[in-house]
């Protein structure tokens, strides 16, 4: 009998490494928003961030197989193509933000900035939301409400309930900044009481793992301004909002209108190639420069940097954040209009779009049927994910080449698949 | 006036941040074991692990183009080639390893195999030697020497004298397995005296950033029957000693003839492409899975491993453990004909030499020698590098394919190096 692939994984990665879907997608090939399986199956792909100028962009691996072919080292040599990157990155940023430090993942980008905070502060308190992701280091892992640390969280963590555009903090939609900020200092006054000093807060700017919720720009600014008046900075994870998806503005946190003193990057800024960065102001990047002396092997490599310099490249000559905003502009109108009781409120963020499902007049959320509309999608030709603190949320966060065409595929394909799970 | 290059890095990645060399070397293209900089020197490559393989290998450049342009995403899909690359790379494990996570650097690999012991064990008592350094996350960093965590090390760790060949631990070369054990038994009881049950001890193999001391097959024996005997695990950081390097063996552990419950690796495995592992035996790797929810985006990715896969194949396909060994006798004989009168000791462990010099006859380490010679070194067009304690010894680490005539042109120079500089 042939081993099949979900056998292998069990056998050779272990137990509890789940797969997407009910029937788990074999894909052997990719190009732009489109994804093939192995039985020559053709899928949109409506939710992966990673291909940010589309799968397989033919630039994107020009710029790889050149660079690789010609040298791949690291950066106790001089090269141009790391500060090349750097100098177009930073370019994008304001804030005083010009400085930056080239690692491979996200997680590694959060995990020295939970480090630059402490520098900068000598302190360790650290306030995320109740119902967010950062990464999976242990450090970074400390935050995670959908994978907590192993033996507990750490007594210098504190998680504040997240903003939600349903069931808002301090009950009124109105109300929801202050409520949010007032739990941002009870957390701050919290661990004061238990001896540890505020270094900072983290969030994604458009509360992405939480669920998307409405929160105009200056939403933040209470909270905000009460870490900063304990002395803490401000971590923009700007991994899923960043590089243009917001469409009106390159990142996350200048569409809600904050200033961060530290952005972190990761999966969409190179097309796949293992890359993340944490960007800072210059009196930030020294504390923790001269704290300790970080060194990543492959971190800013120069076939890395192509990649990085290509996706910059693509999303210019394509204009693909000017596209986004168009796309995100039709689908937010096509997501409008869908019809299904359960549809409690459909909400966008630029080209990031979340559908939240709900059981009852009483709001509870409805996982089994976020589940069953995106298995029948799956088996329509259409990959997309959840999200939300049930998994209740439909997610739409595609590459961003999801043009018009795209969106009017999908959102028929989603009617009537609302039509189908009708009671 | 033009900014150079080292003006950018200041301004581009903020102070601290080290280059080799005090005129660091500007490179721009890699072949084989040959570096060019951009007024056309060429280098020979003496110490650089990471493209293991050679610099630019066709084999993998190809390998990573080919699927980069086919399709590049993440293990919450099904796809072949990760999981042929677990197969054949636990396939040259024994110890009962034969399971694995892919991720993206060897700190990644490390981050998670502490929080490996920790869910085996259920305790988080961790002890490592006081001259190594496993990675730059803030829970591996607690573990090293030369960069120690901001906020000073935790509770949790306790870091043992390292082994010494000039300056054997217990006072005598015969007696230094016992008193390594001592000190890692002594550290064991000093955790519990804290209330730190012992979780594991992470080591070298070949004890590389301590020195490359000598230590034989059996020498770690004692010490970690110790830490088996208080429930620990025992994590071999393969990072430099696998991948063929010993030239006897493909791995650290099987050269010193011990049995890792984890294995991680990273640098050599994908010749600079960002790869690195965890590897453990199952009732590990489940006890980790259970405890906590691990994706990596990146790790595992089909291009990963099409990398990792071609590196293998290369390995294979060249003979270059076989030739490693090869190299490496030839490579120990020029290096014992070394003359200098400072030179203390040569030491081999395969391709990878070490020669340790000394200021006088009570063994004082002499950094500032061991520092011009790796500066007239780079001059002549070697590019080699330095380890120890004090970083007074010689490191040579070179890319597999560094034959008998490379380490011909290399020792040669070196004793012309060698003759300059003796007083």
């Amino acid at each position: 009998m042939t081993e099949t692939l979900i056998d292998r994984r069990a056998r050779l990665m272990g137990p509890n490494v789940p797969t997407f879907y009910r029937r788990p997608v074999h894909l052997v090939r990719g190009q732009g928003v489109w994804l093939w399986d192995a039985d020559g199956t053709r899928y949109l792909d409506c939710y992966n961030n990673v291909p940010h100028v589309g799968h397989g962009h033919p630039r994107v691996v020009q710029a790889i197989c050149d660079q690789a072919a010609r040298l791949n080292t690291h950066t106790r040599y001089l090269h141009e193509l790391v500060l090349d990157y750097l100098d177009r990155l930073t370019a994008t940023l304001g804030h005083g933000i010009s400085q930056g430090i080239m690692v491979c993942t996200g997680s590694e980008a959060n995990d020295i900035a939970l480090r630059m905070a402490q520098a900068v502060t000598g302190a360790t308190g650290i306030i995320a939301t109740d119902n967010t992701y950062h990464g999976n280091t242990a450090a970074v892992s400390a935050l995670s409400t959908r994978r907590p640390p192993i033996g507990g969280r750490p007594a210098h963590v504190r998680l504040v309930p997240a903003p939600d555009s349903l069931r808002p903090l301090g009950g009124s939609r109105e109300g929801q900044a202050a409520a949010f900020a007032a739990h941002v200092q009870a957390a701050i006054d919290d661990l004061a009481a238990a001896g540890h000093e505020l270094s900072g807060l983290i969030l994604c700017p458009v509360l992405a793992n939480e669920g998307l919720p409405e929160v105009e720009p200056g939403f933040f600014g209470p909270a905000l301004a009460a870490v900063r008046a304990a002395g803490g900075i401000v971590i923009a994870d700007e991994v899923q909002p960043g590089f243009g998806r917001m469409g009106n503005h390159f990142w996350g946190h200048d569409a809600l209108g904050f200033a961060p003193d530290v952005v972190t990057v990761g999966k969409p800024m190179a097309n796949g190639h293992p890359v993340g960065a944490v960007l800072a102001r210059p009196a930030v990047m020294a504390a923790f420069r001269n704290a300790f002396g970080y060194f990543n092997t492959f971190g800013g490599n120069p076939v890395s940097a192509a990649a990085c310099l290509a996706v910059l490249d693509v999303l210019r000559d394509e204009g693909l954040v000017d596209q986004a905003a168009r796309t995100a502009a039709h689908a937010l109108d096509r997501m409008r209009a869908l019809r299904h009781p359960a549809l409690a409120q459909v909400r966008a963020a630029g080209l990031f779009l979340a559908m939240e499902l709900v059981a009852d007049d009483a709001l509870t959320p409805h996982p089994a049927l976020a589940e069953e509309v995106v298995e029948r999608l799956r088996d329509r030709g259409f990959l997309m994910g959840r999200i939300g603190r049930q998994q209740h949320i439909l997610k739409v966060r595609p590459p961003m080449p999801w043009g018009i065409d795209h969106a009017d595929l999908f959102f028929d394909a989603l009617q009537q698949v609302l039509d189908e799970v009708t009671p």
